[in-house]
This record gives structure tokens, sequence and C-alpha cells, in this order.
């Protein structure tokens, strides 16, 4: 297994990185993360050139960061600015540094070569910095192949064992889907219109809806780290107005960044953004705690299925129609990867 | 290092699986057990043929089993009777059933293909459900491979150095022994008879027999995975009578079933059968406690062994006449696997 | 990566070694350490040659250490003396002696063949039985690669940077260093001498001096495993007298033993040798104390390198001036390796 790596993968929360140093190994690579004294994101190669220590373990002396073991200093750039007992700086003396994007709650890498780094390919999170929407969010660390979530979350059938009493209904198992590939652009959508439906505990309790509603699931897989759900609930019957408008109904963007760290570990960044409710704290603090229990569900099981497969890596598998999306995102990543 | 999974394996102890789902490893394998409605016991691959998620973390509906992933149904045959999203079900998506035998307290399972499972050559345990026996029993894990339990079983010269003050005496090591192969039954017998020595705890404090006794090791090992171990003590002198009856001895079976979980992980179910004191839970506790501790002290001895070797699989050795048994056990075995 | 065998190594601490056995892993080879009834120390291969049970399992019967398993008996020569179950003992029934030096603190064991080792290669310590010093020591196991901890003594500038307040200045990494290779005797010899320098508090609660001070650090490592730190502190501007003699002067030897336990462990002896002070079992304990977290430090750092670099045995590095030292040491390494 491995992953593309000519792309962006979210590498932390926004609130994480500071002037304190974080470690964080992506892709297989291990990163030192910091915020320079103007705000800005830094991310360098968590290694010192010289003898392999840490950058992590070290320190920060404004914006230069030094190794705790000889002392050699970089600037932000990665460039070295200083060793011990000599003037001159060899030329190979540097830690790379990775063009970093920080968009709302996430903060995004280009994991490939920096002078491929494309900003224009960088996805779209608008919900973070739009008033007329709130998010709640987190990131739980899965040790699990992150394939492995990848067809979890194409596949939302499994919310009705997994997730029973939190979104998981006995129709979610049951409607029908439609899924469409745009190879070019990397993209799955999947989509799950349900009409008349059991309304679960997770809208229930934060829109005030109650059964029968309509529950509409499109989701925006983005190969090869970044995913979208859009939802729609609404009392059933209720549709969105000719024009587009669709005051009377919830809306929630559920979004996920899905991060290799090496083969057999991922990090599982979640983020849930709604319409309504904008400042009910209560409401809020509960959409956070579900859904991190939500995404926990899937950590414990996905982690119990890694330790099964170990070092598989084509396991033995019967596919159903439901796993049209997650089959079609395989072939996608494996292009990108191959690629 | 293998095993041969054309026999039977004692997988679990009769008393541990009931309605709630039992994950065992045999033989590498994932084993799901549990008990049908009827009480009969069902063995299945514990693993979803969809995506891989374990059987053994979902939950029954009657006598079918429901993956906790994307819920599709098995009954106790492994047939699977419930897909989500589709009426047609896949023929390939089936978990394999294993042939099981419920005898006394243990629960055996066929490992090879289910079409060979021969009943005939399952070991007989008259001893489990005959009222003139009675039976203390239990199941210790073992972190070494299956073989150096065969080796120490095999050698009981052992017992008088790692096991003093419980079943060894010095007699035990120093008396010489008689080994008989049968190949074709895949069975090796070893015999010890000491006359007129001294009487160890175990069966000093059970039987009432006080230095000096007769006693006589009669082993019988029937490759793979099961050791039956014939006891006699009297006191020094007395003898079977002409016609056979032998009322002023006291006989214990000492029954190993040995099952291999993987090549460096072993189950060691042991059973301890007497034909005195039927009726003394005092004495039934004391040899249960007794022979426990005796097997808990091969675990730790054999798993220190295990850490030593690592993925040595011929290490070296120099053998010695006590070890006839177990270098005969050995060619045993590797004939079966071979074979 | 490996060890040169043919050498001798420090295996244990003298006071560590008595009736009790002592088991230890050098050069990837088990031993098993105690004293015989004369006071004198024994190693033996850690192995019973019957069955492979660690004899450091066993029991002392006199200068006899008996398996725990089956009994076999071997003398403080390896030569087995006693098997159950036969009088003829087999020739290759026996454990390997390895020749053994006790010298001050420290037992040295020679790893190579037996027959090849040679009393005149064993490095001398004359500090630890000279009444004109005192001898703090101690021994941290260290879960790095032997070579990382080489590395690190032979490039002292990082005293700077690891073990700030403790032994380092910023004059350290600054100062600049003599390197001689005597490829011939496997010594390195780097020296760094600094005048009118930080007395750091490592000397300066030993020995009373303040800053400035005149410091030397003459090192000598004897490859594969031993190293020397000859320290000179001194009032800056005195030196020692035209006769050699140097009485306003404290000495300090500093004396590293370093053993591989396997590729990714090593055992870190180290000794601090006195001229002053003697009998001050403050001072004593203040530089013990010190010395031990100076070594923490460094098996913390070097830990955590090791885990970085894995199963990469030649890692990409940058190296500097401040390198010259450990690099010759790496050559010479390579050599007594292939010789």
């Amino acid at each position: 297994m491995t992953y593309p790596i000519n792309h962006w993968y979210v590498v932390a929360n926004s609130a994480e990185v500071g002037r304190e140093l974080l470690a964080q190994t992506i892709c297989g690579q291990p990163l030192v993360l910091f915020r320079a004294e103007d705000g800005t994101v830094v991310a360098l190669d968590d290694r010192c050139p010289h003898r392999n220590y840490p950058l992590s373990a070290g320190g920060l002396l404004g914006d230069e960061i030094q190794c705790g073991y000889h002392g050699l200093r970089f600037d932000s750039r990665g460039t070295c600015v200083w060793v011990p007992g000599q003037e001159r700086i060899p030329t190979r003396a540097n830690a790379r540094a990775r063009p970093v994007v920080e968009q709302g709650v996430w903060i995004w890498a280009w994991m490939g070569d920096p002078s491929d780094a494309d900003a224009s390919r960088l996805p779209a999170t608008p919900w973070f910095d739009d008033d007329s929407w709130a998010v709640a969010h987190g990131m739980e660390p899965l040790a699990a192949r992150y394939g492995l979530l990848i067809d979890n979350l194409l596949d939302l059938s499994h919310e009705t064992f997994l997730h029973g009493g939190y979104i998981g209904t006995p129709e979610v198992a049951e409607s029908p889907i439609t899924t469409e590939v745009d190879a070019d652009a990397a993209v799955v959508r999947v989509s799950r219109h349900m009409e008349g439906v059991e309304c679960p505990p997770f809208y229930e309790k934060s829109t005030g809806l109650t059964t029968p509603i309509d529950r509409w699931q499109d989701i925006e897989y983005h190969a090869p780290g970044y995913y979208l759900l859009h939802v729609r609930v609404a009392a059933a019957g209720v549709s969105p107005s000719a024009d587009g408008s669709d005051a009377d109904a919830a809306h929630v963007k559920v979004l996920y960044a899905i991060t290799p760290v090496d083969d057999h570990n991922t990090l599982d960044f979640w983020a849930v953004c709604r319409d309504f409710a904008l400042h009910d704290a209560a409401i809020g603090d509960f959409l956070a705690t579900m859904n991190r229990e939500v995404v926990l569900q899937d950590v414990k099981a996905l982690s119990i299925i890694e330790q099964r497969l170990g070092d598989e890596w084509s396991p033995p598998e019967v596919s159903l129609k439901i796993d049209t999306g997650g089959l079609a995102a395989r072939r996608v990543l494996e292009a990108l990867t191959a690629g």
C-alpha cells in the first residue's frame, strides 16, 4: 500500500499550532509545525540534516528553530543559518520546508515536491469562514490504513448498524444510492435521498424535526484526502423552492480530512457545519459530542479490521451494490497513486 | 513451523460457549463460537466475507449471526441470508462453518476441509461422562509454540526440577522409561513405573497415601493435539489383582489438549480425572488449584524459551535418553504435517 | 549493522555480580554471570544445550549451575557434570565459558573465540584501584545502537545544547578541536583546550573553581568499547609546572564502556574519577547524581534518534568539522568489524 503524495493534506487543526513545536507524521514523513511571530504556519521536515535528531525536540529562537542536540539553527524556510564550530554552512544542511495553507480550522500542507504545489487544487471549505454557518470540529487518531476510512465514509449504509441511536436508522441501509465518477477531477459522488423516514437523534435533538423527515445525503469525495457530505433534513414533503432557496430545511456539511500517517495509521479530521441554531452553544456542544462519538465508533471498528488484516493489502472481499462508491474511490485513488 | 490442520482440536471449554459470541483463533484461523437456541455449538470463520469485520464483534438474532458493520446475516451453517441494499445474495458471501463435536467439558472442531472431517478420529475422553470419575479442568493460554508443550509433556523428568513440591520428586528424573511408537495411528507411548518411591504432595494430599508408594506414569500422545497420562499410585508393593481389578490403588487420568493458536501461541487445555474422593469438593479444589499451578509453571518456562528462540525453528540441541518420547512425537508430527 | 566480537567488553558492574545468577545479553549473546565461592566471576552462555532453557533461570549448587528445567549441571568452566536419566554425559552438552577479567568496578568479558582472548588488549583503568583517586559510577541501559553513543561521546559540542546547566557552556560548541587517529591501535584522540571560559555547575560545585577557568578535554577512544576523557580544570592562566606536576588544577577521568546488547540496544557504563575532595561524600554524591543526569539526557536523545532510524543503517547526514573525531571512530570501527 502507499499514498499519493503530490497532494494537499490536512496536517493539523489550526488551534493546535502555536509557539510550541508540534510533531506530526504525514504520509510517512515526520514534520515539525509552528507559528512564526507574524502568525503564519511553518512546516519543516522534522529531522536535523546533521545527525537526524528531530527538530521538534529542540526550541524556537524567534522564527528560527534550533536543534536540541548540536544547536544548528534553521529559518522558517528551512535554510540553515548557524552550525557549531565553523563559519561556513554546508549547502546541504537544510530542513525541507513544506508549502502550507491555513484555511479556517484546518492547516493543509503539500506533501509532494514543493515546486509542484498547486494552490488551485486546494479543496474549498467556505463554511469555516462564513458567518451564516457554525462549526464543530475535532480530530481522532485512527490505527488503520486510510483506505478503510475511505471505504467507510463512501458507504453510509453502515450507519444503521455501527451508529444506531446516533445517526443510523433502518432506512439508510435499505435506500438505494446513485454514484457518479469524475475521473479527471478525481471526484466520486454518491447520493442517497430518503423520503418520509425516521429522524435519528443526531438531527432530532439539533433541529427539532421529528419523524417523518426527508433526509438527503450527497457525498463528494475529492481524492485523496477530502470528503464532504451535504446533508439536507426537512419535514417530510417539504421541498426546496423553485428558485433554489430552502429556508424550511436544515443543512449540514459534514467534512472529513483523511490524512495518512503511515501504512497502518491515519488522522481522522472531522467538522460539522450547520446553518441553524448558529448561536446556540448547547446545540453546538451536542453536535460536537455526538459526532465525536460516531467517529470513535468508526475508529474502533476500523482498527479491529486493521489488526485482522495486518500486512495483507488485498484481502478477500465480496462486494455489494452499496460498495459502488467505495470501489469507484479505490479506482480513482489507484490512478492517483500510479500517476 | 506449521501445524497439521486435517485434525480435531479442542477449541474451547464447554462452559465458555453460550449465547455470547466467543472469538478464538485456532491454527491461525479466527473462529467465532456460539450456542444455537437448541444448545448445539456453532463455529464459523470469524470474518464477514464483505469487508473483513469480525463476526464476533456483531450479535445474535436467534440462530443468525449479524455483522456489526453493515448488517449481513448468516445462519448457523454460515450461509448468508441477508445483505443490505439488495435482494440477491452473492453466492460467495458465506462464512465457513467448522464441524464441531462437544464431548464432556471439551469442544472439538475440525480445522481442515470440512468434507474431510472424520468423527472416528476424534479422541475418546470417556472419563468426562462417567459417574465413577470426577473431573477438574481448565485452560491456560501459552505464549509459546505448541511443539514446546509437546516436548514438555512427553518428558516428565522435568517434574523433578520445575514442579518440585507439587508433583516432582527425585525419582522421576532418575527412573528409566520405555517408549513405543505406533506411526500408523500417530500415537507415542512413554511409560515410567517407579517402585517404593517418594509420594509428592499432589498425590499425598489427595489420596492419603504416604511415602513409599508405587507410582506409574503411562503416557499416550495422540498427535497432533491430544495427550493422556494414566497415573496409578498405590502403597509400595500393592499390585493389581490377577483379574485386572485394582481397588487398592488410586487412578488419575491427566488429559491435555494442545491447540496451536499461531506459530508462537498455544491453548493449553488440561483436565484431571480421578476415581477416588469423587464427592469430596475440597480434594477436587485442591487438585484443580495444584494442577493449574503446575500448568502455570510450564507456561512460564516455555514462554521464556519461546522468547529466546524467536523465529528460530530448529535451534541447536543435545538430546538425552529422556527425550526418546519427545523425539518420537516430533517425527510423528512431521509426518502428519507433511502428509 | 554489527559489532566486532573479538574484543573485551564491560558486561557488568562488579557489585552487581554475586551469588545470584545475573542474565546479561552482550553482542547478541545471552550470558549468565555469577561469582564462584572463591570470589572469581564466571560468565557462561545463558543457554542449556539440552532444550534451550536459560541457565540464569536455574540455580547454583556450590560452583555448579543447575538448569531449572531438567536439572543438567555445569561447572564453572561450563563443562556438563550431570544429566538426568543416564550416566554418560554427551560431549557436546556444554555451556561455553567466556574469559572474564575483573578490574576495579568493571567486569570485562571477551566476546570472541575464547582461545583468542588477549589480556594485553584489555584497557587499563588504573584510577579504579588508586587511592589518590575517588570513583563515582553507574550504568544506564540505552535503547539505541552503540554507534550513536560513540558519535555522541566523540563530539562534545553537544554538551552546550543537551547538557546546558550541567556540563555544557557556550564555549564548548565554539572551541576548535584537534583529532588524531592511531589506526593500528584502533585509538582516536580528540582534544579541545579552552582558556578563560565559563565554569559549568558540574565543576564549579565539585572543585570550588569559578569563572573564568581553563578547561581541557582530551578524549581517547579505544575501539570498540572503551572511552576515556581526561579533564583538567584550573583557574584561568594556571598552567602545569615544567616538571609536569599540576597540583593547582583539578583532574577528572570520565570513563565510558560502550557495550552493544543487540542492534538496537546498548549498555552505557560510566565512571567519574577525581583527584580532589577524595573523602568528601557530598561531592562524590553530587558528581554521581550530576553525571547520571547527563547520561540520562544522552540516553533520552539517542533513543529518540534510534526510534526515527528504525532499521535504517546509513541514514542521510551532513557532517561538520566537529564530527572529525566521530567520523574517524566510525572508520576505525568498520575496519575492526571487517577485520
